[in-house]
């Protein structure tokens, strides 16, 4: 089956998704509601919900309160993306204007507090305390993830291991924690809450490497957001990484002079892409995700040949070959 | 037992919530450490954390463990206060800059997720499902009071029940969270942890009405933070609201006059500081805190006469005679 189809296949598990974030949206304070729902229903991908809710269900998971729960993955994923893209000072999220310029930093900053809560406050309502546990850990290695990349911010000598820690902490945790935590509420052993733990940090990984190489693929009506932003952020990421490492000394001190600046010439982006073609940066970050995503369908060997399963796997895969 | 000395005899209690604080502060990215160490480590007041472990031991709780916990509380007041002040665009704080003067915007924003976070695992390490609700209920309550405050900004038609409403959510509710969850951590019956829920947040709501009037009396010197900075933040406070309400129209319309403008000069500072001094609008708002400490006391009217209780009680005197 082509991995593209797996998001039709799914498409049910989207909607139920989709449902249940909208019964659990709301606050008194109407500004609150609203920025919540900017953020929420402007079309996000539903992943890390929909990856807690078929793990559950792999782990014989019955009691019925997978979708309940599952709108936890996708506030924290909401607040995180509002206070990064105050931090990130970005312009656009999804096709449209990021929520701090329609709403103002206090605003989005305060809505991402509320979503986190939320998250929180729903987590807990497992009466599970692996859950707040968890949660609680991969925000703070989500901030920690977000501080890192500030601080390797236009550093030429950021090492893969370094890009590694970031994308891990930033995008992994929360990816691995809602497979984890589908294990946990189905009170699964702790092998296979490790294997599912295991493919959704791999899976992570592939998702944020695709991310990065996209930036400098896609166009932005595909995208969502404009490409060649990374960079303007000062973000490294692993084309690039990969082009400084095999380029000849005189290309890497160009490169390194182009990176170090806060804004580039449309001509000057075009050479760094240039030279990322030149040593192959974008095929070697996708066989990097395509390997990643081979190393995280194995961890599912512990699993017994079923459709969850399948689906499972079949994510990872749309997660190398999606445009977006 | 004048109020001003119960912070001395409860000095060892600051310590040991100070001890325990360093000992869970920490991250391996050393700059989230040091913001961390920024914020909590400036000479607060720990009212929060001494709060929870004065209500646990009121409720004769034994197992030792609420110093451990008590850091909880202070993480997530550093955390919104890292948040407010980005919000608020605050430049000092306890006497220094403001974090997000010394480490920029981002990372601020990032280390108080994280110390939200940690105060959430702090609080799921006792197990406890109440624990994380109400501290995730009150993380959603402190946001929304934040949003309404903003949205409130240099509107002279606030009225007091709105107020206390943004003051309630701001500051109330994690006073009241700490001393309802020390009986939480007690086993307390719900009527105790009920009545010192009541207890905190009526004393909440003094502490910030003191603030309040600190910032038309104190000096920059003593408060910590620049006064008559509500007022050039747009926050509409009670001396104002009961100025307003007792004016004559007159002095009412000259009043909204100076309150709408984005700045004023000295002297119109000190006209508004003349028409609130003419209705007795501080002396109203003290009294008004001063009330609510002893509805505050009340409350506690249904543990016995023991030390914890005057403990508590004098720290709601505390309060209402501090002068920073």
């Amino acid at each position: 089956m082509p991995p593209s189809s797996v998001t039709q296949r799914l498409q049910p598990v989207f909607d139920q998704v989709n449902e249940a974030i909208r019964q659990r949206l709301g606050s008194d304070v109407s500004f609150v509601s609203e920025v919540s729902q900017y953020i929420l229903l402007s079309g996000g991908k539903r992943l890390r919900p929909a990856l807690f809710v078929l793990s559950a269900r792999l782990c014989g998971y019955e009691a019925g309160r997978e979708l309940a729960i599952s709108p936890a993955f996708e506030f924290l994923h909401a607040a995180t993306l509002l206070h990064d893209d105050v931090v990130d000072g970005a312009d656009t999220r999804r096709g449209k204007k990021a929520a701090h310029h329609v709403y103002g930093n206090p605003g989005v900053i305060l809505v991402g507090d509320f979503l986190l809560a939320q998250s929180m406050a729903l987590g807990a309502e497992t009466g599970m305390l692996a859950f707040t546990e968890t949660m609680a850990r991969a925000v703070s290695r989500m901030a920690e993830g977000e501080v890192l990349q500030l601080l390797h911010a236009r550093d030429p000598g950021i090492t893969e291991a370094d890009y590694e820690t970031v994308i891990h902490r930033k995008t992994g945790v929360l990816i691995e924690s809602a497979c984890y935590l589908g294990a946990v509420i189905a009170d699964a052993p702790e092998e296979r809450a490790e294997a599912l733990g295991r493919f959704g940090r791999l899976i992570g990984m592939a998702f944020q490497i695709i991310d990065d190489t996209l930036d400098y693929t896609g166009t932005e009506a595909e995208f969502g957001k404009p490409v060649g932003h990374d960079l303007d952020e000062g973000k490294i990421t692993l084309p690039l990484i990969r082009t400084l490492a095999a380029a000849r000394p005189d290309h890497r001190r160009e490169l390194e002079d182009l990176i170090g600046r806060d804004r580039r010439t449309p001509e000057e982006f075009a050479r760094v892409k240039e030279l990322i073609q030149l040593y192959r940066g974008l095929e070697q970050s996708m066989a990097r995700a395509v390997e990643a995503v081979a190393e995280a369908k194995q961890a599912l060997a512990v699993f017994p040949d079923v459709q969850e399963r399948r689906d499972l796997a079949d994510l990872g895969d749309y997660i190398v070959t999606r445009r977006k």
